[in-house]
């Protein structure tokens, strides 16, 4: 555990530090510890970097109380309120007008609640966007951008000043087409393909409510803040908010507040024509807490009072559906599907500066309005700094509990963490690996406090529980089993909001492997948005038999090879299985999949933990000066094909190299003198066996070399007859090899 | 237009058909024009094949319409509906013993309201499977799939013989582990993946409606039957469920019936765990009638006058919430999860059979059970050749809408059908080729019957909209523009019901193709179960510009060339879009993916209609002797790329051949000399340029060739400033030639 005193954590929550950013200096205070993420550097653009000062902000503190008592009693006058609210309207007009691109729209439509929101609800730290303890709010219609981005510029974040406003979708810039968690402090998660923002909410909430169940004590509740989300039309058709929100109700996520930006327009038209559901009936049935604002555009009250009704229910999820007028203000183009997705043309953006009677430029903040939003600069440091006391009673009355709390916060795991994984040799009994991962996931989760996860309604056959552990629910949030039901999709993107709320938090989820195809959006999502998810992925070839080709993985493995930033794990018994836990816990901004078999393996001379780390490594040779006869390579539950078949070969006086292949990803980043000493160019004899398709493997085996796999969709039947009638036998390996040499 | 005559039609539909199989032979009636589906065969069961024989059944229509009559007012008494009900049950309990596998759980539990619906509700004709206007029935618990096939067994299709339950899932037999439709006559879709069963339930259903409405005159309903469906808690759970059944609502698809078996149990254990909402209430929601049969183990009466209420109700679909015991019949396995996906073991089935007074043997059939069901044969063969003489009538009062629904009925396309196809010359005008796609899809749809389709919510930008036809709405079901509203996976799953309701509906749907992400489970299952769906994926690269990485597809080109029998296109230009067109339409069990640009594209020198047939070809060449310098291949919008580089080199005194690689797996299909003619093995500097991962194209460029494209995410920025930034320019195909001569 890290040993950080409490002293020092307090004062390193308002720790600054400076992103230094094409020449010009940003000052975010960041806490030393605790969930820092440094925007990630594109290839192209890696002057972005962080560096850490260490100006305090204490002496703001007198100030700024008083100031939130003020907020907390009253409310802005309503013409204040009216040019706020216009204000970012304008910015989004102005933005997209610029870029020739992007979403006006929603912005738009949605400023009043969102003013209402950030301005006079919401508790953060503009300069630290990653305080511990902020609300989060999540844009689930995520190419409105500009009303968040509009929101952070006002409300003080240094993420988005003036100029990042006006390089909106453009290359370099901090404000994206699409919100960014990675880009751009201040935003939570990464949204636009739709649904999974609220999916990414409920995992927020969800985190929330654990942490809070886990470690508020009755005269300290150190965890305990809101998660706001915006949902369009285009989100509540989506499958996966369904699943989520269904989740939702069932665990009583009472802090998750959703506003459903009721529009009634979508790209092809009027929602009339694909969705004429009943939304509010719906969510009640889901078990949610449904409140109606029927005027949007400027019920400022009624927002207000929405949102304290929501805030009093406190065992159930909310949703406020917000009746809006999609494009507010433009005369020609509100209420139409035309001011979704374009900017408004300078004709029009002129027509709306009239109608809404907005005298002032492009990009302009009136004085006013700037002012008024200046004060949650001091407001958020103090919010800070109060809860910098709060937590440092908190250690000194409660330390094991503020340990456990403070690694999940920071994501700093606890030192030998990683001596908790089990270790074979060949003759510990075998076992499928589906099983032998089972031992990974309770040895982890006993040694890190972050780590939590379960499975789609497959807990028995992934086997995915936590021994130790209860079921995570309404009553019991402690608890750190999930059960997502049979709802994939939603699993994921929870699982994304549960990594992003804070970096110690290490998720896993699972199912079969060929689920991942209801999953996939989700887990490329993880994938960009750095979240460093593990997925669980059991049955993961023909060898799981008679469920047949519905059930059986071909195209997977190389599905996910070629994804960007993720690592795909095959490992062939339980070295390599504790072996990819070991690198997918240590790896916080690239999510891990491990295929894991159904069938029993046995454990194999050669393997190691330490070896994974290769992504490729030699188990077993007898030739010598780096020029075997042949090189067999396998994967999984097929590295043991590979191996035998090498016995056979070595028999006949061959000289046979057996390489595993666990992760390919891995192996492409090793030094060229590694690869050369596992793969020498001068041995073009390869052959590779893999349970799946061979799309890729040519890169491998090289022009002359043979891949063994299945090209085709599997069969119902038992999992040894048809490794024999798809032709993975060791016979075939041998042929393949005796053909080459 | 085919010519079969009226008289030959109404011949053919009770034509019989003979399918060989391991030596045995079987009738299966088929008509020679409609529907017909071989049993897909395995690469290891070959001898699965068809022969059409011609022995007629017109004698027993006498015989067989008092039947009828009778069926329809009385109904069996029920110690013989309970007989049947248990041979149900112990014919699954029976055939999962015996695998060792499979899930008896829901037959025996769903066992009652089954025999209900297929002995005295459905219309089907057991020795023709095939014949068009039977009732749909599609099992989405497809896990459940003994019941069908005990089902199918008992009704009398001869596709599920008694060796054939005794083969359950078995290598080689017709009843594999899930339900295929490409396995088993009698099934209609492809089940087990949760949830896509009532999408595909969806599907059949809108495709009735669309016909009835399209074709029925006030004097000859010639379209009408229903479309039944079982789903389970686990189908309720996936997002994809409420997506289709929110389609369901909003179409009015009144002919559809679902029965939900609304056990409590999952896999997990009781759905407490995870599924607490309200189910009846969201159906409600999502405009749907709901009934409740509380006893669902034995209660008939009450399952009859459901169906009966639920046929009344015409302008929505109805759900029938039918609460069993999961396992009924099983002394210590009912109503838990140990009987949901295990084989009973000795002792329980015994204890069942003790429990529920069964004396019969395993796989046996009382005698009066098998002598109760023997009607279904003549009264289907009556049902059949009454609708031959309903259509002969059609026919010969309304001859041109007989000749468009014989063509979607049997799949025969009009002949010169693919003259519609535009064509194009360099001097064309450059275009997108979402928007040449659209000139094809509007093309096809004039002068193909069955072609229709439509968008998730994107038809503006896709460009899909089929100007001269209306919108497919509850009212208006005759149009053919299809509108799923933001629901990529269902609107999947729903194109894989309509392409297998009637071999000639030729669905296409269309998203950005970063989206088939949420909608790959349904295509995986169409390429699976040949449903020749066409994926109009548009937005195909980082080519769309400011959207970003989460709307920029990179690894799903690869993807889809990993995935077994789906085509995966990439069009240069209009000639090539035309061609993957004119291939995809004829491709009816293969489904097809086109991969097309937002932004404008030349009309290319070298392109044609009948060369992406190849799948990859040469577009020109200054080299002689098939031994050109280098070779650079290129793919949709970076083939002009290849070929600006080409004439750069070309310039320099290089000969260059520059070839299209428009789809891999046509050019994998072609032969070696062919494929000589185009890649010459003596040629190894190739150059591959693709604005996508470069994963697979190993293969294709050799060790020593070169690939430019992307491996990590794509960015926001305009599509120019994007493809400088990423690299993939003129400059650099010519960079890498040049390394390479």
């Amino acid at each position: 555990m890290a040993s950080t005193s409490s002293i020092a954590l307090s004062q390193a929550l308002l720790t600054r530090a400076v992103i230094s950013q094409n020449g010009s200096d940003r000052c975010v205070s960041v806490p030393a510890f605790s969930g820092l993420r440094s925007a990630s550097p594109r290839a192209t653009s890696s002057s972005r970097r962080q560096r850490i000062a260490s100006a305090s902000s204490h002496s703001l503190r007198p100030l700024v109380r008083a100031s939130v008592a003020k907020t907390a009693e009253t409310t802005t006058d309503s013409s204040l309120v009216d040019k706020s609210v216009n204000t970012i309207r304008f910015l989004a007009i102005d933005a997209v007008e610029k870029a020739k691109s992007g979403h006006p729209g929603l912005p738009m439509g949605c400023a009043p609640m969102s003013h209402v929101l950030f301005d006079e609800v919401m508790r953060f730290n503009p300069k630290n966007p990653y305080w511990f303890n902020r609300d989060r709010f999540v844009l689930s219609a995520g190419h409105g951008c500009m009303l968040h981005y509009a929101l952070l510029h006002l409300a003080g974040y240094d993420s988005v000043r003036e100029e990042d406003l006006k390089g909106f979708r453009q290359w370099g810039s901090k404000t994206p087409g699409h919100p960014e968690n990675f880009e751009t402090p201040g935003i939570e998660v990464t949204t636009g393909p739709l649904g999974q923002g609220i999916a990414n909410a409920v995992g927020l909430a969800l985190a929330e409510k654990h942490l809070a169940a886990r470690f508020n004590k009755h005269d300290n509740e150190i965890v305990d803040h809101y998660t706001y989300s915006i949902l369009g039309d285009g989100c509540q058709m989506e499958g996966i908010s369904n699943e989520v929100c269904s989740l939702a109700g069932h665990w009583g996520l009472g802090k998750l507040i959703a506003f459903y930006d009721d529009n009634h327009i979508s790209i092809d038209g009027d929602t009339e024509i694909a969705f004429t559901e009943d939304v509010d009936k719906r969510f009640e049935a889901l078990g949610w807490h449904v409140i109606w604002v029927k005027n949007g555009n400027n019920g400022y009250d009624e927002i207000r009072a929405a949102i304290k009704e929501a805030k009093a229910v406190t065992d159930k999820p909310t949703l406020i559906k917000v009746t809006t007028t999609i494009g507010y203000g433009s005369p020609n183009k509100a209420n139409s599907y035309s001011v979704h997705g374009a900017a408004l043309g300078e004709k029009e953006v002129e027509a709306t500066r009239t109608n809404l009677g907005w005298p002032y430029g492009p990009f302009q903040v009136p004085e006013d309005v700037k002012s008024h939003w200046s004060r949650h600069t001091p407001e958020g440091a103090a919010l800070e700094s109060d809860w910098n006391a709060k937590f440092a009673a908190y250690e000194k009355k409660y330390p094991e509990e503020a340990a456990e709390l403070k690694s999940i916060i920071s994501g700093e795991l606890p030192s030998g963490w990683e001596k908790a994984l089990p270790t074979y040799t060949p003759e510990s009994p075998g076992d499928a690996t589906r099983n032998l991962s089972q031992q990974c996931l309770n040895a982890l989760a006993k040694v890190v406090p972050g780590f939590l996860g379960g499975s789609a309604d497959l807990a028995s056959s992934n086997m995915t529980l936590l021994k130790a552990m209860g079921n995570f629910q309404k009553d019991t949030p402690e608890e750190r089993n999930l059960r997502f039901g049979v709802r994939e999709h939603g699993m994921g993107a929870i699982c994304n909001g549960i990594a992003l709320h804070s970096p110690g938090f290490i998720p896993y989820c699972a199912t079969f492997f060929v689920f991942t195809d209801y999953m996939r959006a989700a887990m490329r999502i993880a994938a960009l948005s750095e979240a460093g998810v593990i997925y669980v992925m059991t049955h993961d070839s023909i060898g799981l038999g008679e469920d047949g080709p519905t059930h059986q993985p071909i195209e997977h493995i190389a599905s996910f090879r070629a994804m960007p930033n993720i690592l795909m794990f095959r490992p062939a018994d339980g070295n390599e299985t504790a072996g990819a836990y070991k690198i997918a816990v240590t790896k916080r901004k690239r999510p891990s999949v491990l295929a894991l078999s159904r069938q029993k393996l046995p454990q194999l001379p050669g393997t190691s933990i330490e070896s994974v780390e290769k992504g490729g490594y030699t188990i077993s040779d007898n030739s010598t000066g780096n020029k075997p006869d042949v090189i067999l390579i396998g994967t999984g539950s097929e590295l043991e094909i590979a191996a035998q078949a090498g016995e056979e070969l070595r028999k006949e006086g061959k000289t046979v190299r057996v390489v595993s292949f666990v992760c390919w990803e891995l192996f492409d980043e090793q030094s060229d003198a590694y690869k050369e000493s596992v793969l020498p160019s001068d041995v073009s004899a390869r052959v590779s066996i893999e349970a799946g398709s061979t799309f890729g493997w040519g890169k491998i085996v090289g022009g002359k070399g043979k891949s063994i796999g299945i090209d085709s969709f599997g069969a119902s039947a038992p999992a040894e007859k048809l490794y024999k009638e798809f032709g993975l036998t060791v016979e075939a390996v041998v042929a393949a090899a005796k053909s080459l040499i």
